[in-house]
């Protein structure tokens, strides 16, 4: 399928995507960029790449698909930085989580660079992982049955090609993919991943010590995701801070329609509450 | 340890907790009283209750122990109809998980008995179980490693003497058993357990039905909680209302602190609240 993948950022979701092409044997070479030796030496190991190297500029030359698979606020550097790079007819893809900052920053570059006659870029999130990182829990099997959100806008893919293609790639390793703007994609992430994040690190800051030393399981599982790094979490929040924003305001007004039947001692106004989250969620089981 | 021990209400935490003690061999008789045929006859099956019963007051008679595993509401209502009927020298607990509510209702049947010359009561709360319930998820080892929490009243077991074979009884079975006022509990158990479990149902309720589609597995993880029987936790909020409103406020406060630095792009509070919660998550895994 592919001659050269580079895979910038061999990562959990990188060095995931790079065991899942060797094990379909999707790529003929699999060159791993980063900035640490250790990782990329650890990721060759692990078998996630095949060539490593620390030069992002050359490292992209010649290949034919280019995955930036590093931190929100990065991706959108490495676009630019790699873009004046790629030969003809190379696909350039992400994963981030954030895709309307990303793809407006990637356009951007686009808008003033001779390359984007001859390449196309597509947005991507795989919605894979976990609160862990890093190389040492990739897997092959990491994207078995994850949806992976696609965010092709006008300019930089104008004819489609680039989405077919990369629609194939995470097919091919396991994905359900779906096809949105990248502003909606922010939207309903927003709802179902970034607002959850930040109000499980709510409960956990809204419980006193006493308190959290007798949680038991249920609280552990709602709260998993707080566990999550830090500095990554933030670049995310501040990339998608208004949907995160509008997202919190929806959040609020569920919590204060609670608190006000809980106040009357509305058991119906309750019950009614908890009933239509369990059966939405039960839906999705 | 005991010669005929009543539960009644052998569900979920009920159910098992006879499973434990036919286990480990702690009570010669295990009685279990309900009010539907087919429960009884299922935890007969299982093997969580040696006898059935339909009827409360007769069953209670002659037990050194009955242990109260109904809903909260029910709990208060059963105490003061068994108190008359216990014998000499037994004890009376329960599982419920509002303890204000009951044990002051307790300490009021207690005032008005001769019964409370006689016999003893303690408040209880394993935390065990999950979103599920009914005996059909019972299991002897439910309560291995759980923490279970004591609410002795210094007008149900003057001297004591109650607490310690109550202790005893959870021990056996596997928990880690704790010591406090009902307030105490009240407090500390709206923390992490009925706050989170309305802030899941209000994360569900708050996301589009478009984004629901794309929940993945941190979604579902975060809110299983919100999967619990609606009706079993109107209950538990309304019992439990002065402390889960005092809970929603620290989560309503927490989740402005986060909307106000996320608004003026704040990195480094951001940073600081999601690093606060997973240092103090972490350190309860």
């Amino acid at each position: 399928m592919f001659d050269k993948l580079v895979i910038v950022g061999p990562g959990l979701i990188g060095g995931s995507l790079g065991l899942a092409v060797r094990e379909k044997g999707l790529a003929r070479r699999i060159v791993g960029v980063g900035r640490r030796r250790a990782s990329l030496a650890r990721a060759m190991e692990l078998g996630a790449v095949d060539e490593t190297s620390l030069d992002l500029e050359s490292a992209v030359a010649e290949a034919d698909l280019i995955v930036l698979a590093t931190g929100v606020e990065m991706i959108a550097q490495q676009a630019a930085a790699v873009l004046p790079r790629m030969r003809q007819g190379a696909l350039l893809t992400d994963v981030g989580s954030a895709k309307a900052a990303i793809c407006r920053s990637v356009e951007k570059a686009f808008s003033v660079s001779t390359a984007a006659e001859r390449v196309r870029f597509i947005g991507g999130h795989p919605m894979a992982g976990s609160e862990q990182r890093g190389i040492g829990s990739a897997r092959a099997d990491l994207f078995r049955g994850a949806v992976c959100i696609l965010t092709p806008t006008p300019s930089t893919d104008p004819d489609g090609a680039g989405l077919d293609i990369i629609r194939e790639l995470w097919e091919a390793v396991g994905c359900r993919v779906r096809e949105m703007t990248p502003e909606a994609h922010d939207r309903l992430i927003a709802q179902i991943s970034h607002l959850p994040h930040v109000a499980a690190a709510c409960l956990v800051n809204a419980a006193s010590d006493d308190a959290l030393d007798l949680a038991a399981s249920g609280f552990l599982d709602t709260t998993r995701v707080a566990s999550g790094e830090p500095a990554l979490w933030v670049e995310i929040c501040l990339a998608n801070r208004e949907a995160l924003l509008a997202a919190l305001a929806a959040l609020g007004q569920e919590l204060n329609g609670l608190a006000r039947a809980l106040n009357s001692g509305d058991a119906k106004a309750l019950e009614a509450l908890l009933a239509r989250a369990k059966n939405r969620r039960d839906g999705r089981l």
